[in-house]
């Protein structure tokens, strides 16, 4: 799990946009993003809770096409969702202070991802 | 669960829109949109987890207005969200090769939907 | 859990925008948007839902660091999102008749909060 704010803030300023949106997307079908309090603590308690409702198995019908032992990871990032917008004001994401934007790997192996911003707005 | 992949690309090459965004959003409250590997496993195993943690039942205080049995639907709609956003890049979805966008009916009766489709950008 | 349709519908007519998008945003952690058919059982449901699947309990990672009881109002909240996108055509939100946007707090205590509303289009 990363905190990608900063990196997405940088897309923001380099866009010159003031007022408008900020779009983020993970291209692939097991990795996710949204917001979460970027804290050690809910760095664990995230992935668990989806390990815990989503459970790790050789059991979902995905793996009779592909044997990858990674239809968890089609599941929970299906379930949390590829995008995230949020607002931009005076040139800046408007986000709360304890609240950050994460991209969550769900693969059972490191990938490599390619993460889309885009920003709308004057 | 159907791919609605397809028909989202022809409206973004409709548009002439080549650098922007696709929004697409499900009217009504029993169905939901969202990305995955649209594969014939997976197809079985979304379904079959929204029903394994929101349960099928009479039971829920959506009965008590309704009896139509399909509190679970509402919720696992409202769970997964009605709503995606996809990058537009050089004219087309910039999706994962095995990224489909997915509408799901969560309703317990065949529904006719209606799916909104918007294109921003140059 | 609030109905806040008639607030973002009042910030559309304001715009003046007829095609486009309507984007809200919950600034901070612990609290969600999206759709519902706001009715009295679901209104009950959805929390219910939550409470069930990602448990309020002292045991999260989340409590280390802060010791505040709302471990699982980081996780409810990352869970269902802080942002949702709806469709503006001729002026107005388009949503099932028996579609909502709601609020919901999922906070272990009442809180002040902010929510962004931005609409694009033309």
């Amino acid at each position: 799990m990363h905190d990608i704010t900063d990196a997405v803030a940088r897309v923001v300023a380099a866009s010159g946009i003031r007022t408008g949106l900020a779009h983020v997307f993970n291209i692939g079908s097991t990795a996710a993003v949204g917001t979460i309090e970027f804290e050690p603590g809910l760095q664990e308690d995230l992935p668990e809770l989806l390990d815990k409702l989503i459970p790790p198995s050789r059991h979902y019908g995905h793996e009779q096409a592909w044997q990858d032992g990674n239809g968890h990871s089609h599941l929970q990032a299906s379930w949390l969702g590829p995008d995230l917008t949020v607002p931009v004001r005076e040139g800046r994401l408007a986000l709360g202070t304890w609240q950050q934007i994460f991209h969550l790997e769900c693969d059972v192996k490191p990938r490599r991802r390619e993460i889309v911003v885009t920003v709308m707005g004057e």
